[in-house]
Order: C-alpha cells, then sequence, then structure tokens
C-alpha cells in the first residue's frame, strides 16, 4: 500500500500543485453553487479538534458532505480520550482506521506532522499550535487569486499584528514566495514580528502601519493577537490593541485593494469596515468551503 | 435575491400561518412514520448553540434528517469560536455561508433576531436567553391541537410555575391569543409571574393553583424554574419548590385534560404521574421532530 | 408491539448468541472492506454519552454511517441537559423517541439497565460506569476468534491491571466462561483484583505478573488503571505503575501469543511494543466498527 497524501504545511507544495489546487477549488465552488459534487460517496472524514475551531471544523465538515460524504466529529479530544492519558499516536491510529481521511487540529507544533507518521489514511492539518496551517493559507491564496493576477503582476501584500505566533501568516508566506514579483510587508511591534526563518530579502518590516504601507498594499492580511499563545501576558496587553482598521485606514487602500483577515476578529476591524468594498475577510471565511473541497478530493485521489 | 425567511417571534405567525404550520406538521407526523420524507436532500442544517440543549438540537437534528439533509453542528459556541471573542454577526455570517438554514440557541435575548438580520440563509430561533422560543411554542401548540378543537371551543389553558423567565410561556401565550375563546390562568407567586406585557384583559393571574384553577383547565403547562436566569438566588430557593404535580392534584384535571411541560423537569411533576392519560409531556417533546420538519420545509420553500 | 432488543450486558448471551454474532461481524468486516452495508439507511443512531470516550462512540458512529444510517450524537449529557437536573428516564424517553436505535454511555453501573427500561427503541450499552461493557467485550472476543479457535481447543487468557473497576474485564470474562477450555488468571494486586462475583473455580489469582504466567497466556489482556473510579487516590498512587508491558515482558509469551488491550493506555505497554506481531491492541479496536455493526444489525432486525 503506497503511502497516504497528506496536507501537512505549506512548503509541501510548488507551483504546479498550487496552480492545480486553485483550479480545482475554483471547480468546486462552481459545484458547490449546484448543491455539490458527491465524489466521495460512501467516505467517513473523521474530525479530530484538540482545540476548538468553530469555523475550521465545520467549513471542512461541510466540504465534506458537500462532496457526498459522511461525518464523525470529535470536538475536544483533550476533555475526552486525551483526558485519560492518551497519545496522539494511538489516537489517530484508531481514528484514522475508522474514517477515510482526518482532519485534526492540535493544540502544539508539530503535532499534525506526528498524527500523519502514524496514520493510515491522509491527514489535513487544520492548525497545529503556533505551527502552521495550510489549509487556510490555500483558502487565502484562493482568495487573493480570485481578485489578482499573482505571478502575472506585481502585488503587494502586507501582513498586520500578531506575525509571531499567527500561524495562517507563517503557512501564506510560505505560498507566496512561490510567485514571481510578490513583495511582503511584515508590520508588528517587534515583540511580535515575524521569526526571521520566515523572511526573505526582498520583505520588509514595519513596526508602524504607515500611510505609505497602506497606500501600496494590494492586500493587507490582519490577524488576531493569538492570546492564548502568549507566554508574557504583559507582552500582550502591550500589543493587543496596536493594529485597528477603520474605514478611514481602509480608504487608504489602493483602487482594487483588499482587507483580508483569517477571522475570528477581536476588535481588530471595525464593523463599520465590514460593508466596505475593500473588506474581504468574509467572502474569504466561505472560500474555505471549495478550498477544503479540493483538498478532500486530492488526497482521496478522486 | 429576496431576504430569506426566519423563525424568530410568535408574533410573526398570523391564524393563517398557524393553520398551515399546523395541517403540515400533522402531514410530517405521517411522513415520519413512514420513515420521513426527503425532500431536503442535499442540504445542510447548520445547529449554533451558545447554550446546552440536548432536546432542541437533537430534534432540529432529527428533523433534518428525517427530511434527507445533513447537519453541522457546534454545540457549545461559548467554549470554541466565542472565546476568542468572535461576535455573534460574524459567526453566522459564516456558518450561514455553510449552512443552508441555522438553528441557534443564545444567551440572550434579542440575539436570535441580531442573527437572522446578519445571517444570508433562513434562522430558526431555539431560544434566545429570557426571550422566546417559538418552536417550542409551535409544537406545544401543536400538541394542544392534537387533543382540543382549538378555534371551534372554549379552551382553558393554565401555566404554572416560572412565568418570568420561561420563555416557552411568553412564546406559547402569544400563539394562542390568535385563537378565539381561549382563556389563560398565570399561576406563579409574584416574584415569577408573567410580564405585563405578556397580559391579556381576559387572562387571570392566580397566586396559588387552587382545585378551582386545576379542574377547571384543559390543559395545564407546567414549567421548570429557570434557576440560571434568576438574578437572586434567594429568590430561586424561595420558590424552587412552590409548584409539585402529584397524581393527586392531576386527578382534579376534567375529563380529557392534559399536562403539559416543555421538559426537562426538575422536581416539578412525580415520575408517579407519567403512566396517567393526563402526561402529556413525553408526546408533546416527541412533537418537536415533525413540527420543526414543518418549519424547516417552510423556511427553505419546500 | 414487541419489546426492543437490548444489548446490556455479557450476561445476555448463550453461546449460540455469540457464534451467531461472531459470524455476522465478520461478514461486516468484509462489507466494510467494500465500502459497507447499507441496510440501515433512512435509520437514526442516537449517540447518548454521559462520559466522554472518542473511541466507543466514534466507532459506535462509524458502524452506523458504514451500514447507510445517520446519527445524532450528545457527547456531554452531563453539561447540558443534564446539568437542568434531567433524569436519564426522562431523556432516554425522548431521544429514544427521535432515534431509530441508541448507544448510551453512563456514570453508574446499573444506568443503561435503567435506560433501557424506559426506551422505546434498542439500547446499546456503552459502558454504564464500573459496571459493564458488553459491546467492547464482544469486539474484544471477536478479535480473540480470529487468533484463537477458542472452545474448540485449550485457551489460557491472563487479565492484568485493574480488574476491580475495569469493566470491560468483567464483561469478557463473562463471555469467555461460556467456552469449554478456557483459563482465566487475574493478575492484579490485592486492592484492584477481580470482584469475587466474577471468579469461577476454575479461574486463579495472582499478585505478580510471573514470568510462569507470562509463558503459559496465549492473550494477556491489559487494562488501564481507572483512576476515575478509584475511591482512594492513595490506592491508585500505589499501583498506577504496577504493570508495565516492555519487548522484554512481551517476547516471554508463548508461540502465537497476543496482547490486548481495550485502550486508550496510560503507560500501561511501552511504544517499542507497537510493532511486535504479538501486539494486537490496535487491530483490536477497528474490531469495534464490525462488531458494533453487527449489533445495531441484530437489534434492527436487518
Amino acid at each position: 500500500m503506497s503511502e497516504p497524501l497528506h496536507i501537512l504545511s505549506a512548503d509541501q507544495f510548488d507551483l504546479a500543485d498550487l496552480d492545480r489546487l486553485m483550479a480545482r477549488s475554483a471547480e468546486m465552488e462552481k459545484a458547490l453553487a449546484a448543491g455539490g459534487d458527491p465524489i466521495c460517496q460512501g467516505q467517513i472524514l473523521g474530525a479530530l479538534f484538540y482545540e476548538p475551531s468553530t469555523r475550521t471544523r465545520l467549513s471542512f465538515e461541510t466540504a465534506m458532505i458537500r462532496l457526498g460524504g459522511q461525518i464523525i466529529s470529535e470536538t475536544d479530544v483533550t476533555f475526552s480520550s486525551a483526558v485519560k492519558g492518551e497519545v496522539i499516536e494511538d489516537t489517530i491510529r484508531i481514528v484514522g482506521g475508522y474514517a477515510d481521511v482526518v482532519a485534526i487540529r492540535t493544540q502544539h507544533k508539530g503535532e499534525a506532522k506526528l498524527a500523519a507518521h502514524y496514520s493510515p489514511v491522509p491527514v489535513l492539518n487544520g492548525g497545529d499550535g503556533a505551527g502552521e496551517h495550510p489549509t487556510q493559507a490555500l483558502l487565502d491564496l484562493y482568495t487573493i487569486t480570485k481578485h489578482f493576477e499573482i505571478g502575472q503582476r506585481p502585488l503587494t501584500v502586507s501582513f498586520v499584528g500578531d506575525l509571531r505566533y499567527g500561524r495562517t501568516v507563517h503557512s501564506l508566506a510560505k505560498l507566496l514566495s512561490q510567485f514571481e514579483g510578490v513583495k511582503i510587508n511584515y508590520v508588528a511591534p517587534e515583540v511580535i514580528q515575524i521569526p526571521d526563518e520566515y523572511l526573505r530579502d526582498s520583505d520588509e518590516k514595519h513596526h508602524e502601519l504607515s500611510d505609505e504601507v497602506l497606500s501600496s498594499s494590494d492586500v493587507i492580511y490582519g490577524t488576531r493577537m493569538q492570546k492564548e499563545r502568549f507566554e508574557d501576558m504583559e507582552d500582550f496587553h502591550k500589543v493587543k490593541h496596536a493594529f485597528v482598521f477603520s474605514p478611514e485606514m481602509v480608504e487608504k487602500l489602493p483602487e482594487g485593494g483588499k482587507l483580508l483577515h483569517p477571522l475570528p476578529r477581536a476588535g481588530e476591524i471595525l464593523q463599520a469596515v465590514d460593508s466596505m468594498p475593500q473588506a474581504c475577510y468574509f467572502e474569504q471565511a466561505l472560500n474555505g468551503v471549495p478550498v477544503r473541497m479540493a483538498l478532500i478530493a486530492e488526497v482521496l485521489g478522486k
């Protein structure tokens, strides 16, 4: 039996993979509008969440249902088997034996990879602590491709907020680095700046969100301060309100500019922004379904 | 795109609506006996519960499954996305984008309406704090219509227990007020009496459950003391055992009289009552499935 | 209407029942390999868990899905309806009215039987406190039948660990006692030894896991110390590391010997054992699906 295909890290995709996945996601979006595409009938997605997440879990589940499949779900593993002392290696072997594919969210970096190592079926990393969140990065990228000709024309993306603990930032930055002509600004106080391992020569670090950054960013990618991952709560309280997007700030984006955010937001974007044409975060969240449909189909070889 | 049809309050139904819904519920009950009616195949119900509720959630889910649909479910939103600070407006926009219809239970009055305002799909209010619980009221009404010719003949309904915080009482009282010849007694200590806004001229307030009230009530509707909603725990402890239905009390109902209760009960009805012909609360709970099937079909235009 | 058929205790099965269930489980295992056997289409399994259990619940749910059915699930009843003071008799009457079959896990011995008494549909006991766990015992037995000709040839089974609170031990011991030629060793410190009610004349009690026991056991059945059921935590800490299976110990089993464990393990088996041919606990866990498919089919008369 060949090794199952896992989705673990943004690192695993080359440009050809990304092109294929984006095209498949677009097909899935069309199929969705017609009610779905039942290519996974008779198959089960196991959702194994060691940390709660309404959005990510429900969009994985919706994706599988729209593909004609079924769901088994454990929404708080730490309060069930894990409380009896079970290690992730054991849990995945079992749930991977029940289901045909497993979406997993774990508390610590590296645990999705560990799970994949022991799983008899494909594992989809739905976020591993402060590590990666590749399916989110792919839906972020899909959202960008719907509005910009990435790779064909220059594109400036500015990440703003918690760039240290924000795993979606780490994963998306890796994907963007595959494309020609993408310039990245990292805007954050030093304590939550992007770890050096993600920084390329062409990238810029900023501490303030200047008008210049705003007016030159095709895409602003805001993030929530990951309170639950800060080691020092004083650090958190110093930076928690560092960036709050108001209509006035968002107006400064160039023509066609878009504000993305992985959600949930915790005050980083005023509700007054929601109805502006730049606001793209709800559309982005809904793109989670077609992109995860494409990923499930991909790993199941459908 | 036209506005989705929501089920938010008992206020929204006129007599024609109620007649139609009761007839549809009766059809659904027949269909159920034959295994269901798969008119919602390919559609998803999102269950979004900010407060736990086994009965209400599972009956919504059962209703959707019996209609051939599928479920995505978040049983404790306050411990997942809400814990990261997400407002209900954001959550409903997303889950309403995944699902075709959303059943929601919230902690505070008015939140179901707020959710509906932002939802792209129909919202079914499964209880909003001390506000309303219209789907429960409709199943209560359905239960009454199965035993009494409401509107055709005089009917006396006595609400007994926590009439202040008991949202099912508020919603059902509104529905009953649509019908000719319904007299309502509100029986409760003053601290938990019915709020004046629900009181009509023909209604009566009582502080004690007298033999006279018992013997003149076609329907007694008992309720649980809503401990979790009392602001003053001393008040709760004063009234918590105010009304306990025993076989002797229930015997006093007139010929054909019925004892309803939205359940769960917390000592208000002795188990010795369960086997009496007046005990109608289990049948009532099971009526939740056909009535919610009718409501889901209605809002989805099926 | 005839009484529904429940699965409550290992006591209810005679040898003919066991033969039939083992044969049906084997059929189900074959059907599973081909994607399932949709004989329960249109039927609903209610999973009602008063104690968390990833493995048991998900394998029941998987079984029902592989049979073409659907699921409604309450994973923490004590935090939903039960918190409002509802008794199990009421909950089962309602959920048993929604679903076609109910799998239940309860906190106290005897509660599954209580639930069955009030349920309108078949109840599958998924573990009642320190009482029984008959579906686990049946999958344990199924695992043994796959490797040994039980009843045809002599078989020595040694239970090792928490034999007092380990309900899977109690249930499996009862099943084994139906077969000719099965000798049982109970290996545990006195404080967690097997209760006398389960002990037969041919059984032996040991306090230590001697080389003699190891080398004469066709099947070793290890168990987790049921920390949550100990009345005295000092007792727990004295015995918690009483038995830890290492590769050296497992090597001592006779040719073809197997190490079983109901999982989760909490240190009783070193991970180095996992890849040994004697390690049978993951296969055992996966056998939960075909065995529970057979049980669901049995009680639904399919």
